[in-house]
């Protein structure tokens, strides 16, 4: 590392979705919190400070708030910027939605940090945003001790094609679109241990939009039951959402989950975030993942930036949905199957 | 200060909209990204990272979005959360709009500060949103160093009646809506010079959301013709962003601009922000305040955190406006009128 090139990740002590909140942690704050009754324009609420709000505005129109934001995971400058920008969009898609425009969240630190890293990071995001057909509209930012960058996006959607965690049936296939691993293949980038062009499989899937709604006819689209997207609480915890949220029992086919070629080396070499530890915290009441060695529930509780969607499908659909995702989304498998309600929200076999 | 009782503006180095980035930095910086044109349904482009942003939906329908956050600049948790509330909502109302839906961006040191300050901050705001008949729809929390906290609120707005900085024609009068102040008084604060009841005036008016549009007949509303809100770049910076884009001068009677109490005491004594100085070099080349004495001089360029707005209305209605808005914001005066352009932007007498 020369004077002339800042490694990203040294700035910061903990990077991307691995920095965001513990669910538990959100969750005992915001019951505290005494917030009035929610207009019924408000037909999903985001107020678990999670996925994404949708507020229809007439019978035909409705939009997608998002917003997320983290410090670098990675060291180059347009790949954080690119990043960060797809990670938040895909909150959009993942509710069905085409996003429109993005404002940027910035904070970095002016006197250590030379301009042209801020630039990058902007052109990155700006890219991204433009490859989604939406607008960076503006944002807002701070003078502050380390880097972090996110979007808020807003997106349109038709109030009766809104996809939400809640509407996944027993019988449905489940989809997974992106490979796991992110959360500890970046912690080997961070320690030093691993250098980008080493992870560059990584890189690929993280700074691509999950603009699945691109590809998919109508008759397919509507075949998706339930979609969320897989971020900071990993496989796990989104998973345990969606199958609570829609009163179901998920079982997942452990071995069939798509991952890095490198992540169960990381895993192996003991690169560890919080959020492992967060996430199994989270979820231990409602998974069950007891038939799991060490490695593989290590996997499924790693947390992602820039995860893929995980879809609830119609059972006849999947194979179709399957292989008109795969050209543009080449680790999307079918992962399990969707079940009646029994004990657990989800069960890894 | 006891140990049950944190100053949060002992916990950070700056504070509120004086930590933003100045704008001279900040334009050196978007100028060398490179944007793709911007789509026709943008009607107001915020690239400048300052003001909203509009996009147009139907011939019916246009969005104004908006993004603010910042380090606290008092010391009391919920009045942290209400005022940067208030200042994130009030750009939406500068345009002319009406927000809806509101999403938090929070970040907060888990390790030193305890949970109910958070509670507060979020009740703060929460109560803030529900004031402008908006939806707190979720948003995103990240571990940090320093607490900072702000929201991305989305409001709507007919396109034929937005509100823009650029409309501003020779022979308008321009009211202010509050008076000026909160930089030098929150540094006051942070120095520990001055307790929060010393300011009540100041925070009375920092929590005030700018919902003028609320009071005003459709006639009075369509005599506005331009309008912007003073935040971090002062009334002299924002006052300049006005004439520049509505290529007219603005004339200033300095006398008249509406000031707290304790304005000229806190300039006196010296409690000044990285801002005042920022914004003078700002704004140097395009303003003349050569008529105007030191103390003046720091009060235009004030850095203004949920300040007030700046109207440019015809000057037949401006009277009726006044005594309109007169019940609601009791600092708001008329304080200058505009011209046909001349050299410079705007002249401060």
């Amino acid at each position: 590392m020369t004077s002339e090139k800042i490694a990203l990740t040294q700035t910061v002590q903990k990077g991307g979705c691995a920095a965001k909140v513990a669910a538990a942690t959100l969750r005992q704050i915001l019951q505290q919190v005494s917030f009035p009754p929610a207009h019924a324009a408000l037909i999903v609420d985001g107020r678990h400070f999670d996925d994404a709000a949708i507020y229809k505005i007439t019978e035909e129109i409705a939009l997608v708030h998002t917003l997320d934001f983290f410090t670098p995971i990675v060291d180059t400058p347009k790949l954080f910027g690119a990043i960060a920008a797809a990670n938040a969009i895909s909150d959009v898609y993942a509710m069905g939605g085409k996003p429109i425009t993005a404002m940027g969240i910035l904070a970095f630190p002016l006197s250590n940090l030379p301009e042209h890293i801020i630039v990058d990071v902007l052109q990155g995001a700006s890219d991204k945003i433009a490859e989604a057909d939406a607008n960076f509209v503006g944002g807002h930012s701070i003078d502050d001790d380390t880097l972090k960058f996110g979007l808020a996006v807003t997106g349109l959607v038709k109030p009766q094609q809104v996809w939400t965690n809640a509407g996944a049936q027993p019988g449905d296939h489940l989809l997974l679109t992106k490979a796991l691993g992110t959360g500890t293949l970046t912690a080997g980038i961070k320690r030093q241990q691993l250098q980008e062009k080493d992870i560059a499989e990584a890189l690929d899937s993280m700074t691509a939009i999950n603009n699945i709604i691109d590809y998919l006819s109508p008759e397919l689209r509507t075949a998706i039951h339930a979609a969320t997207d897989i971020t900071g609480f990993g496989l796990s915890g989104h998973a345990m959402q969606l199958a609570n949220a829609s009163h179901v029992t998920l079982n997942i086919q452990t071995d069939a989950v798509p991952q890095f070629s490198q992540t169960f080396h990381c895993l192996e070499s003991g690169y560890l975030t919080k959020a492992h530890r967060t996430n199994a915290e989270y979820t231990a009441p409602h998974i069950d993942d007891s038939k799991l060695d060490t490695l593989h529930r290590q996997l499924i509780h790693d947390p992602q930036t820039s995860g893929g969607l995980l879809l609830s499908v119609a059972p006849d659909a999947s194979q179709s949905i399957l292989q008109t995702l795969h050209p543009h989304f080449k680790a999307s498998a079918m992962i399990g199957t969707v079940h009646a309600r029994q004990t657990k929200a989800v069960q890894f076999e």
